[in-house]
């Protein structure tokens, strides 16, 4: 802790440092990272940009080794991280994973320390960081989950919207402080687990359009219409949405989406699969009616069992389109 | 013909008139008019009040009644408006009641002139819009698929959409003199049939949405969201769409919408359905898959098979949720 | 007439004919038959071979060669056939050339007689065949729909299953005889059109139990049961039906399956996803809710723009499956 | 257990026992039981008559009273239930109370002998029976999963299916002395966990049906079929289904089902929810796409926001079609 904190007065007084103190947050923090993906090591570095003291674990050595590259402290265990920092991200691909990390063996919570700040940015089961959220706080530690959208660009650019859940507006401004270092629109939910809630709401909806709109763009062609005509007038008609008028899934209709390129890069059918797999665990728990939400998720499944799982998920239109 | 002349001629002439013949358009023309429902009167009153000589047929008396009262002609049959009218528009309910108007044995076509203007406001398959088109041009008229968005009020205020689909530019622009009194915002889609083809691609993407937006909206307040903030969150994030930001369906989230309005106005839940029934025909035709559309036509067919049928289609969210 | 008379009497005496003489029907007839696809052919050679003069007409002039060197007169159109005949039996592909060899140009009932017997074995639109019915009624002939199950191999072993919607008792049986040469289970189902809706009811079941039993036994594999012990399980308990007992649609499961044979054979997706498209036109004209068959509708239709139109319809487990 | 080892010996001797000895299973145990609601009252009382004798835990006193009055003990908590026992039922409505009777801080596990024998016949998650085999194998004890089929009535008399998931031969024939004193089809499926799964696999093929079944009589219906005629020919073509042969849900076409007594017994709406519910969890977890079984659980979720939970789910039929 002593070397961390000296270092951080290093940084702080160091010739270099004096043109970025006006962007430094006000309050530097230990910041404890966990999960070293695509997303989290874009998220990462912007932490340590803005003046953090980072110190990370991922079961990758590689991707651990890419940060200790960026000025970043190795951690052995999660819950090493736990011992040394006064704030926590985790960005983990899953329940399972999210609840090893924060309650297994060598979990977060063995080591935390009271008044810790745990932020969950992974997308998981809102009933999942509820859960979580009880025992951090049986160990006096403040838990908010803070899933993102905006992709690994957004990560990169600390440009990343987060939706957060927490239980007091106290509690949501302690975690803002270190969100505010990677993203820009931060918006305070509810309860914990409402982060989660909008997040999968939001994919779910965002699944049912695009799938929809690929409808509606080949049932159209097929009925004669051209598609750069068809997309400009539902656009600006009652069918108006994201996936017709910024996230075109037809090729050739937009450019700079990943219909036009072959549908690389983007959000892929994967992910957008395992989102809508949570948004019906908690529509089942909740026993909310989502039936186009269902067909949606299986029609997205049934893409990955036909090997689109890696393509963005507005490949639904070729996907559903008749194939020559 | 020549007392309609005449009548024309004296309206130009009467001092009264001389203020609003900035508005008057440029060709005036004897129009006839079949469909006096909610949208056809509306419609036809703007006709008039642009100048046009109306000559109009329903088979309902009282609703012709109330046109003469507003100055049209009233004619005996559908063929006997093809023997005075140069142009021709229809607002009727279904293929078969516009088969029966154009080709039946009293139909339009029995007495059409060559040139005559027939310009097709209806809802119907495309494919008939099509059959129609060819049976006009056999006698020598001009027939253009002309379906309206916009509803009652808009109808009334002159103000409706026209998406059109018409054999050429200049079909089109015919047609278009006759729309101008009666619309604002036209729209050349293509081919005969276009039109039609606009018109089912939006409500069938249009309805996929405000399911999607009511199941969406469902399951996020039984996890314990607010509605207006999930509201504003969609409505700035990918699930955006013209059902969450301009119609939302909770009651409360909106004013001036008719969830607000215990479902009363707006479109129907019948109309929707029947609007689906087009759009899964023409899908069929084609061999076009439309999953989400087909499911969204299942369970507004259900709906009104429960007693929705009269209520707006944006009362799918009160069909979804749990009823106490 | 007076030649295929004769026609006739020598075959019923030559020697060779004796030892068949207890099965030709108590009625020998002239019979037109229209449509000599692999169906038709069968049922034409049983028509011939139970001692009916055979009467034939097809587009293709290789199919009509088939069957004249069976034994069967050749026409030049429709109308010719329906000149000499007084039993007529149409097998055609769909809606549309079933209109037009009846009451095209060329068709049927330009030269129909008094008291003729059609026989449409057709699958199509219900309401098609009250179409025609009425028109073959305005020329004092009958009609029925007489559509059958059973394949390519039923039908040339003479062993079909026809479903017959006849306006009366009498009707019915005067197609009886003629179905008798080419069937085994006939059954009077009501009025005209109900035999088709007999077959597109059953056919709409079919295609769901299809599916129904291809996801079920992919679940069950997935977790871990053996596909020939689920299989057994489900045939003795509440979920049974054909599909799970009879026509296993999971590799190895039964032999002499198309799911055994790589899915050739048996009844193609193409066939499955036209009968579904008929279903559900039947479905939206009567405002019947088919979530399920509307579906099962939507994922033959992806099928077949995937490739599977050729594969038997229970190749819908191998769509559904993850592939490697 | 001197006492109820006294009482056991009692019963063998007492002369009035002689005549059923030799319905007396070989080896009598002593048998918890913990969950006495409707089938789980009848399995507990079979277990009794048949010689066993029975320790019972139920949260709801009256239910325990009533099975004192048949001859079992009362325990006071699940651990003394494990405490006193070397076989124990569980019958218990969902995955959290099984997980709580189980590993909870009051639950068998705490107070488990070696060797026990845990028969859970809940309809659970198979990850669940999993989880709990693990946590039993730690303890020395023997777990199997033992969903059953069969109903209220088959409780009572003793003819419940039993499908079984047990590790080893020998596991699943220690659990079948004890099964075999309340049912009388019972299978081994597989490792722990394949109960559920068949029992899962089955409902939500069973679900499909029936809603299958209810929208193809209610389809025909409409198109002018009788519905007994209909059910018939169905039930001897390829649409044949338990839904349809055995358990037709339009009321009046068959005899003693629910269908025709106002949907009253049977199996209800809530129940076949929860179970696709289950079988949709494991669909999601095990990737599998159930595009039909998943629409079945989303009907039959509005059916229960609709009133329809405590119906049969054979009113799906009265759902789907048009109300008066």
């Amino acid at each position: 802790m002593w070397a961390s904190k000296l270092g951080r007065l290093r940084r702080c007084f160091h010739p270099d440092s004096i043109r970025t103190l006006t962007s430094t947050p006000a309050v530097q923090a230990n910041v404890g990272f966990i999960g070293l993906g695509n997303m989290g090591q874009g998220m990462a570095i912007n932490l340590i940009e803005k003046g953090h003291e980072v110190l990370v674990y991922d079961v990758d050595p590689s991707a651990v080794e890419a940060m200790i590259a960026r000025g970043a402290q190795k951690q052995g265990l999660p819950r090493d991280v736990a011992a040394h920092a006064d704030h926590i991200v985790t960005m983990l691909p899953n329940n399972d994973i999210v609840r090893e990390v924060y309650t297994g063996h060598d979990g977060l919570l063995g080591q935390i320390q009271p008044q810790t700040v745990l932020i969950d940015s992974s997308t998981i089961d809102p009933a999942v960081s509820q859960e979580i959220a009880a025992a951090a706080k049986a160990k006096q530690a403040i838990f908010v989950d803070a899933p993102v959208s905006g992709g690994v660009n957004a990560a990169a650019a600390g440009t990343l919207t987060f939706m957060v859940g927490a239980e007091s507006a106290g509690d949501y401004e302690k975690a803002k402080v270190i969100l505010d270092a990677m993203g820009q629109n931060i918006t305070h939910c509810g309860e914990v687990g409402t982060g989660q809630a909008v997040k999968i709401c939001n994919n779910m909806l965002l699944a049912i359009s695009m799938i929809g709109v690929s409808e509606t763009m080949n049932l159209g062609m097929n009925l004669g219409l051209d598609p750069k005509l068809l997309a400009k007038i539902l656009g600006s008609a009652t069918g108006r949405c994201w996936s017709v008028d910024t996230y075109n899934p037809v090729p050739g209709v937009m450019e700079n989406v990943p219909s036009s390129n072959h549908y690389q890069g983007g959000f892929g059918t994967a992910l957008m699969t395992k989102d809508l797999g949570l948004s019906q665990d908690a529509a089942t728990r909740t026993k909310s009616a989502t039936p186009l939400g269902s067909l949606a998720h299986q029609l997205y499944r049934v893409m990955c069992n036909s090997g689109y799982s890696g393509k963005d998920f507005s490949s639904s239109y070729e996907f559903l389109k008749k194939k020559d």
